[in-house]
């Protein structure tokens, strides 16, 4: 896997492999009101080719990071790289794809008139083939060309799912996208990811269905008051903690805190 | 199981005690057109002081199943009976609770004057003290005498749980209301249901948050095609399986469906 | 005003009729705190077979007022009667329907099951027949037995006045649901709506769209800060004031306010 | 009408004054599927300080009209100019600011956030001082630097009417935006559109609230099946029908429809 900008590329699993990574993030703190810090000095990174998920209670910072990360807000401190590429810069923003939990789509356009916003938008065009397979898959036959104001909340959330399958961007971010979504949909998407990741690409998931990072992440990052409480490989947590709930519960209900 | 109203509940995984069965479902069907069966012969049961998680994917019948229930569709053969009650008695009627996964709660009314409706409803009154305080601890705090129309979907899924927890019927079915709830507030949720089942209070929790499942449910049912599929203790599942989700992803992906 | 139940309804405009009252507010007073009121000694009338607009900022009690009339809240002064009755009995509660202005319709059922339920509710059964034809007239053909939880938010509000107009109440109270209907809809709504007082069936419309006021209202009922600023005949005010939005934002924006 | 960019705008009703055209659209066709014209040739204009109503019913074309406008689905026929120029340039994208009728704001954004970034894409910076005390103004104090995901429907669409009275772009279309938004918002409103008008600046106001185009619009344009049904000045409208309402409504009844 070739793809060095820099730094040395090393995927984790394999031995004597080179990963690289993509989303680099090092030392971010941010406070809104220059007093208390939502993020304090946060350092992660995703390597290509890798699954990480992201636990945050509210408060955590973890949307902070993420308006960070996609330059939402303005980087107060500490370094955000994308593909090696300063956040910010053109170059960045055309790596990285965000889906957040809500209806944050346009009502007013139809599924396939979005797909095509966003192949203009990253320059790489729209395979709508490959939007209308997905859409037969998850169970949205015939609505491609239907307003999405015309669109359930599940249906919004899986064309969230479809625009990121289709734009196969290297980092995608899926922010509690997943939730409330169907079965065999959740089933799908699951197998679709490792798809991505087998292909190279990353994505940084935030949910707190724990059995979902336990099948998916190859590591799991978990923020509490602007801190990184942990990171480490998923099956070393596991193997240590029982479980990821267990890790989580038992930070969330200690004196520590 | 023999089922026999009036004996104080027992948990079942404790030797020599008895058993009481909540909820009897026996031998439910249910087709729309008359012609397919969206349930087919269907028997489950719930055991007082017990956690029974109900997984299904669309069209698995789990929705029909529920409006059985509660009556909110006429049973066509089988027998339903809650607390030793026919299902669409006012005494069956008096002891189960329905929370939804959407936003199904009356918008122009406050979070007190709705609590005050279901006190009446139930002929128990509003223990609004009890109310307040989890509120507070569900991060709601002074928002229990505003309009609903004015919560955020996280609140109202929040207010949901809490009218539970208020109410505490003998059963509570609840149908996804954990999803997309923050990470606190799935603790404290998991908390109270313990609670509710220690006072021998049952809940049949309808997710696919296996996670959830693991951690909180005596039993699993796994409905599909309006059969059920598999209907176990958790532990020996998981001992077979390895996993809730191996279990109900490999039926889904199997030949035999 | 005598509201003698059983005397057919007559249109208050023509001479030497008798006209019945349907709904009786007398001297209604609410405070939610016991200290400042939110409804000071509002009395109005509703007589049978006619449309009264009910027009209010934020405020001016408008939802309170109408949670007394539905028995939502507890009257703490005054009196209410439907069609003769006091406001909280059966055969009062079986007069009235309430349409909100939100999605407060049950997700879970289909609109075929959900009008079922209504027909059991008020006990007069549904004429599914009628509910189909008005789906069809409301460009929702085909979509009776999905599920709400499918519907966009116009389906949403044409599904409740599809309810209205299946139930046909002495008294339907329409709570803002016409706000962002379609224009056909609109127009098919208001044609239903006079055809309901043609039968002598009467309605509230709370709306600030007051060229539909002006259309339909035989009536306009201002209420602003708990008291009933203007009620008369809506080609008076026209007369006086040149339209109501002249009456209501010269009101607004004056001192003695 | 000429259409000269940089002359200072002038109100169309007063005599003798030079008019200059904003929004130009000329012979605009458009065909989703190469056969049935959703758009047949329309054309239309809005003059610098005008405010133009807009009136279409369902498949009026209305929607495809404003996408084409914005250049969110490409041009086929025609042009379409604004401020002078063609309409996918950025010179014209800077002039022109679209609010829907919809949710379609960034959730997990604060309003602060969100009027940033469009400070940052219209390259004006953000008056936070402006946006703060109209949020007051519209009884949203304090919640600025609140996460939108947490506001109510009304909340979001005055979040939309704020978010152009800050950007004050040359031309704003409104569609449907000021549905169901609280009476004193709209008067409100009312009030800062026609400070736009008095700056020289356009609306394009798509809405179906008669008594609004009627106390508002310049101008009314009815659009139906994709053709201009009409385009008169509000004044000569209601001269000639009695009101917006029944020119509208007897097309929609009629024959030659």
């Amino acid at each position: 896997m070739p793809g060095r900008p820099g730094t040395p590329a090393r995927r984790t699993r394999r031995r004597n492999e080179v990963t690289v990574t993509l989303l680099d993030i090092r030392n971010v703190s941010y406070s809104y009101d220059g007093t208390v810090n939502v993020l304090a000095d946060v350092s992660l990174s995703v390597e290509e080719g890798t699954i990480v998920g992201l636990v945050g209670p509210n408060g955590s910072g973890k949307s902070t990071l993420i308006k960070n990360i996609f330059d939402l807000v303005r980087l107060q401190s500490g370094s955000l790289r994308v593909g090696g590429h300063e956040h910010a810069s053109p170059e960045a923003k055309a790596q990285g794809m965000y889906l957040s939990s809500n209806d944050y789509l346009p009502e007013f356009l139809t599924a396939r008139e979005y797909l095509s916003l966003l192949g203009d938008l990253f320059r790489t065009g729209t395979d709508h083939c490959a939007a209308l397979e997905l859409f037969r898959r998850f169970s949205m036959e015939g609505r491609y060309d239907h307003l999405i104001e015309d669109y359930s909340h599940g249906m919004r959330k899986k064309t969230q799912l479809v625009s990121a399958l289709v734009m196969r961007r290297p980092l995608t971010v899926i922010d509690e996208t997943l939730n409330g979504i169907d079965l065999e949909a959740l089933h799908l998407s699951e197998r679709e990811f490792r798809r991505l990741r087998d292909e190279g690409r990353s994505i940084l998931l935030c949910t707190h269905d724990f059995a979902v990072l336990e099948r998916l992440a190859d590591r799991v990052v978990f923020l509490d008051l602007g801190h990184v409480v942990s990171d480490e490989p998923t099956h070393e947590l596991i193997a240590e903690h029982g479980s990821v709930a267990t890790m989580v519960f038992d930070h969330l209900g200690s004196d520590e805190r």
